[in-house]
Formats: C-alpha cells, sequence, structure tokens
C-alpha cells in the first residue's frame, strides 16, 4: 500500500517588488511567495503539490505552522486520506490546541490551506484526473461529506446541499462539454496596478482588448484624481456599452469614504468595486452596497472562512464572491462557499493571480459551473498574467477564457528549478542577494 | 538617551493538560502557553515585557511572528516608542507583507499583541506608573492618538471618541477612589471545568462562595444530560436570586443547536451563555440572542479584531463583551472597542484565565471605569487561578474582586526562574520529557 513518508514544506519568494508588478493601494511592494508543500509518497511517481500564497515577509511563518499541521499524515496511507477527504480534513482541523491560533483564520488557515491543496493535488493524481474532473466525477453525497459545513446550518444543512447537487447531477456532462468547446470566462487584472504609468496603463489595455477580453480592472484608492484619470484612460480604449471595467481598492477606505469616493468614480460606471474596506466588514459591505448600487460591490480575496460568507450573504452584502482557493482551507472549504453563493445567487468570481492562483481557480470555477451554480451569469474569473512559468502545468488563458486543464492533480507543482532558484533565503537568487 | 538594543521571544509552555485545567467543549487538553517578549534596552534596569497566550501546539508559530513583528524596535530610543504609543502602533501594524496573513487576525494579531503588550509595559515602567495609571493620565486627545480607530468611523468618530472621554474625565479621581477601596469585581471559572468531577465541580463551587463569589461559571456542550446535572449541583450550592451562575460552551454548537441547548438549560437561570457558536458569526450571536432572552448572550476571547466587536455592536449581538489582552491587538485596539461598547452601552467583561490574561485584564477594567465607562453595572471581570505565581507582580483578588495594581508596568513579567524551567522544548521540565 502507498504510504505517505514526508511532507515538506518551502519558502519560495519571487521578487516581484522589483515591477512593481501586483502594486495597489494596500500592498505597495509585494515579494509574491508561496508556502510549498509537497507530500511525498513511497511510490516515487505520486506525490502531492500545494501551497497558500503570501506577499512576502511571513511566508516562513506560514512554512512553519503548515509543516506542524501536515504532520499528522506521515505514515498514512494514500489510500486511506484520499479515499475519505472529508474525514483527513476534519482531523487536521480539529487539532484543538492550533485551532486556539485561530480558529479557521489568518496563518494557521493559510497553512491548512496549503496542507489540503496538496492532499487534494495527490487524491487527483492517485485518481489520474484533473481535479475538476475528480470533482464533478463525485456523488452529490460525497462531496457533501467532503464539504466543512460546520457553523452553517442555519442557512445551508448537508440535506439542502445534497439535494442542490442531485438538482445539477443529471445535466453535468452538458456543461462539461460546453466548457470544453469555449473554456471559463476570465477577466484580467494585469492592466491596472497602481505602480504603473499612465503611458503603460494604456498601452496594457489596448492589449487587454486586443487580446480579446471585455472585462478590465483598475487599482484605485491611492488618489482620487489619479484615479479619475485613470479611469478615463481605461475608458477610452475599451469604450463603454459591452465592454466592462471594474475596480479595485484593497480595503483602504472606512465605510463613510469609500461610499464617497466610489460615487465619486460613478461616471466611469464600473461594474463592480473591490475590497471597498476591511475584509471583516460584512454590515459595512451591506451599507456601501446600498449605498452606491447600482454598481456592485466585491470581495472574497481576504475571506477569511466560510462563516464569513455566510453572514455576507445573509446581508446582502455582496454582488459578486471572490473566494480565494489558498486563504480558504482548500476544496473542502470552498465545496461549502459554492454552495451557499449558489443558494443565495451570488456569482462566484474567484480572487486569482499571485503565485499559482489561476493554476488552482480555473478548477474550481469548472467544478462550480459544471456541479453547483449550473450557470455563468455574471461570472468572470481573474487572471493575471505573472509566474506561470515556474509551473509544470501553467493554466492556458484563451480569447479571455481559461482552457480545461487536462494533466492530473491540481496544476499546482512548481518546477524543482524554480524551487531550488528562489528558495528564501538559501536559493541560488537569494543567496546571490545576502537575503533580505 | 535610553535606547532599546532587543526584542526576545520566548515560547514558554505550562503543562496544565496533566490535570486537565483548563478543559472545555472544545479545548480538551490545552498547555497553557506564552510567547513571551522582552524588549530589553541599554539600561538594564528597563526592560518592557508582554506576551500573547496560546494552548501549546503553535505557541512557535506565534513565537517566531513576534520576532518579525518586533525587529523593527530595535535601534529605536525607548522616548521615542513611548513618546507616540498610536504611532509604534500603526509602523508595526502597517507592514503590508505580514498584513496579508491576516489581516489583524489569527497568528499575526496574536504576534502584534504580544510585541505591543510589552511595548506598553515599557512604557508604564519608564513612567514609574501601573499601566491603569498611565492611561488614567492620558488625556482624551492622548487617548484617541493611541486607540486604533481605523475601519471604525461609521460607529465612532475620532471626535466622538474625544467627546465620550472628555464627558468622564472631571470624574476620572472619584472612580480611582471608589476602586481603591474596593477592587473591581471579579468572578471565577475556577469551578467549572468539563474535566472535573461532580464531588470537585461541588467542593469547588462552595469555595467560590465561601471566598465571596457571587459569580460562577461554567463549561457546557458536552453531553446535555451531563449539563443539566452540573448546573443542578451548582445552583443546590450557590442558590438563586443575588447569586449569578454563567455558562460557556466554547463555539461548539451551531446556531440552531445552540438555541435548543440553552432553552433547555434556561430553568437554572444562567446570567449568560458564553461563545455558544462561531466566535466570527456576529449574525448567528444576533440570532441566538434574540431567541433565548431574558439569558444574555456573551462573546469575545476570540474576538479577533475592532471591525468585528463594532460588528457585534452595530447588530445587537452580545449583552456582554468579553475582549481578550492577548487576542486584540494590545491596548491601542482595546481603547477603540472599550469606546464603542461604551457608546453601545455594552457592558464589558474582559476574558481572562490562561496564562497571565488576569494580570493583564484588570489594569484594562480599572480604565475602563475610571475613563471610558464610568459604570460598574453588570461588569464583572473574569479570574482563574491558576499559574499566578510565575509572575512577578502577579494579580491579588480580595473578596471577589481585584485589588488595584500598584507596581509600574503591565503586570506582564514572568519570573525569570518559570521561563528556565518551562521553556519548550529545552527548559528544564519539558527536556527532561524529551520535549513533546
Amino acid at each position: 500500500m502507498t504510504t505517505i513518508v514526508s511532507v515538506e514544506v518551502s519558502d519560495v519568494r519571487f521578487p516581484t517588488s522589483v515591477d512593481l508588478d501586483g502594486s495597489d493601494a494596500m500592498n505597495k511592494d509585494g515579494d509574491y511567495s508561496a508556502a510549498y508543500v509537497v507530500i511525498r509518497t513511497d511510490d516515487p511517481r505520486l506525490s502531492g503539490f500545494g501551497f497558500t500564497f503570501t506577499i512576502g515577509r511571513g511566508n516562513d511563518v506560514c512554512v512553519l505552522a503548515a509543516r506542524l499541521r501536515g504532520r499528522p499524515l506521515v505514515g498514512r496511507t494514500v489510500a486511506e486520506v484520499t479515499g475519505d477527504l472529508g474525514a483527513v480534513y476534519r482531523d487536521l482541523a480539529s487539532d484543538s490546541q492550533l485551532r486556539w491560533l485561530g480558529p479557521d483564520k489568518g496563518v494557521e488557515h493559510l497553512a491548512l490551506a496549503a496542507v489540503m491543496n496538496a492532499v487534494w493535488d495527490l487524491a487527483a493524481r492517485a485518481a489520474g484526473k484533473p481535479l475538476w474532473r475528480l470533482l464533478t466525477d463525485m456523488t452529490p453525497t460525497e462531496l457533501a461529506d467532503a464539504a466543512d459545513l460546520s457553523y452553517l446550518s442555519d442557512v445551508l444543512t448537508r440535506e439542502e446541499a445534497i439535494g442542490l447537487l442531485t438538482e445539477r447531477a443529471p445535466t453535468r456532462d452538458r456543461r462539461i462539454a460546453e466548457l470544453t468547446a469555449t473554456g471559463y470566462p476570465c477577466y484580467t487584472t494585469s492592466a491596472g496596478w497602481l505602480g504603473y504609468s499612465d503611458a503603460k496603463l494604456r498601452r496594457l489595455c489596448q492589449e487587454a482588448v486586443d487580446s480579446g477580453y471585455r472585462h478590465i480592472k483598475l487599482k484605485v484608492g491611492g488618489n482620487l484624481e489619479d484615479d479619475i484619470r485613470r479611469l478615463r484612460i481605461a475608458r477610452e480604449v475599451i469604450g463603454y456599452g459591452d465592454a466592462r471595467l471594474m475596480i479595485d481598492a484593497n480595503q483602504v477606505w472606512d465605510v463613510p469614504e469609500a461610499i464617497a469616493w466610489v460615487r465619486a468614480l460613478a461616471p466611469f460606471e464600473p461594474l463592480w468595486i473591490e475590497e471597498p474596506t476591511s475584509p471583516d466588514d460584512i454590515l459595512g459591505h451591506a451599507a456601501i452596497r446600498r449605498a452606491v448600487a447600482p454598481i456592485g460591490v466585491a470581495t472574497g480575496e481576504h475571506g477569511m472562512n466560510r462563516v464569513l460568507f455566510k453572514q455576507l450573504f445573509q446581508a446582502e452584502a455582496i454582488d459578486y464572491c471572490q473566494l480565494d482557493a489558498a486563504r480558504l482551507a482548500s476544496v473542502n472549504e470552498v465545496i461549502a462557499v459554492l454552495l451557499m453563493a449558489a443558494k443565495f445567487g451570488v456569482p462566484v468570481c474567484p480572487h486569482a493571480g499571485g503565485v499559482g492562483l489561476c493554476e488552482l481557480v480555473q478548477h474550481l470555477s469548472v467544478f462550480d459551473y459544471v456541479a453547483v451554480s449550473g450557470s455563468l451569469e455574471g461570472r468572470v474569473t481573474e487572471y493575471v498574467d505573472h509566474l506561470h512559468e515556474h509551473f509544470t502545468d501553467p493554466c492556458v488563458v484563451r480569447d479571455g477564457a481559461y482552457v480545461l486543464p487536462s494533466a492530473p492533480g491540481y496544476s499546482a507543482e512548481l518546477h524543482p528549478a524554480s524551487v531550488a532558484a528562489y528558495r528564501y533565503p538559501d536559493g541560488a537568487y537569494w543567496a546571490g542577494r545576502g537575503g533580505a
């Protein structure tokens, strides 16, 4: 029986701060990083790869947390672990001493995400399927067993979850065929980082349009006059009508400030304002949403757990749910959020970018459409064209849509050469710079 | 000029799991621990001591995070740091790479609490005052400058904060004199841990009554029949009427389950149900509160930050605010929560116990009464009789009340011998057991 022999966690950091890729009003100089987990088995052909995403300092804290969290996996058989993905999740999550450090949030939750992402990757590889296919091949009951439905029964019972999944089951194949032909629609943020010049912004917007994108997102919230000028440039390039412009404030505002600022940008007809305030402020998002309609409110990349999303839905606080594949505790918690979103009729437009988030979320969006929401209306998944070259199975985007991944796994494996070069502080890149 | 030369962080763990001290329905076997910070200066007579509290595994993760968080303090003068305690807090908190790992929650927030608790201790020692006195000697404007009011302006503006503090200022001395005579009222949890036998429960309840306590708290949520039997025993000992019985479920229930369970315990007339469900579930607490009234709802020991408490107040979700001195990011964030609680008329009954939390919260409760709330109605601060012997300035409780601390500082210093014995894994206690 194939057995897990080690759970290795590496601190991998890419020096993105050099070019201000990823700069926004809150995060001015991130070094995109991964606490990168490799689950090794005694079969050299079978490993599981996963990670959580951070932006530099503190990635070592996540690495240490992931090592602690992954330790109970060592010595278990692959069959045991992948045979009940709900049980292994609950077992790892239930360590009461580690739970105290959250619960279900912050570093410990990121670490659980990293470890469980690797477990899901392992399960998909063991089954010889891409993750989305592993999920769409599971029965409604199997999916409900895998999902973390704890603390959710006031809005979604297990029976309701199974009922919703069962309703979609007979038509799964039709939607798989559809996505195989069209891909899953995406939008690009590559154009709009706050650190880019007006000329670069204009050029990148044009390139996005030329590449087939109909949605473009810009960072805002640094300075109102700058925002007005940049939104004008973007609209000059993409036009109005069918072309969608989204704006993202990365949490820099208090609630009253958010309302005033977004109203000032309303003439540019943004589709949504993303992260207008603290990601924890459910009632604040609800207040902003009421005040800026018909501009939509989006949040979720810092949405810490399923209990937060439950309340965002209950309070009618958001128009778009931007869950994050490396902040929620892996597929187990993502399934729960997808189910609630479907029940409340809120489209899920996952956050991506960073390191490898695009690789992960493409699987989740396909699963969402095929097995949970059954709809593409209002759905568009983020895409950022950075760092894909470090992955062995990089995502492919064509005509503004993710092409369905076909290799077994969760597309989470980094090239060993990339890990060797960017491991912090001893990889070739960092050692040459004396660490940091 | 006295200058900070190092920020040392130690992993200190006490083997409380051996006697099931601290056992409850969620946390069955904690080893009470501290990520313990010592800020050393070039004056050997002046250091600052602080910590965050954990229950064992993962304390090392907090230690690593606190080391990263405290690094920018080294090389600064004591005058600079203690002269603007709001500025140093904002500077440490604003590291955007570390912020990504929360924001404002989990391990990173616990680590910020540990470091800033040591900074406040340093400031109080430098001023030669106990922390509560340092705070009650600050002007309303100085307090507002120190407080973290970010993301709160929709419910509390800076002007309102100053107004509220100014209203209380002329009568501060009267309340200090009153508390100096009476102490600050407290209740005990020492009787009611879930792992204790019925006989031990009965004996400890009697001892609590004999010691002058009029409030007793029991852990519930393991098994309903057990809870009914234990509550009956407690009421047999303490009686009804003036004697208050509180119950604490430590987050084990979903919302519907909480409502049903608490209703089943209603005949024992609990004053409050504490932590009935996920600490993140603002709307869930509000629903439970509406359903179980007149039994009060209390939560806060896992209340991750000021934005959560803001919403608990806005949603009228709680009757008692149980903020935690080592989970909120130190005094800076505590002031903000105390101000909001005062505005909304919610009594603050801080969480304590663990390692050294009693030592900390006595200062906060005195400050709350003297400078913020101006009321003792419904207020009672937790007290647990564990581990005080490890502190150089342990809290003193007499006749069910905390005696006002008088030594300079935040009462956060551990005996060096205790650190040497219980440092993990190399202290004398743990090394003898081969770590764990």
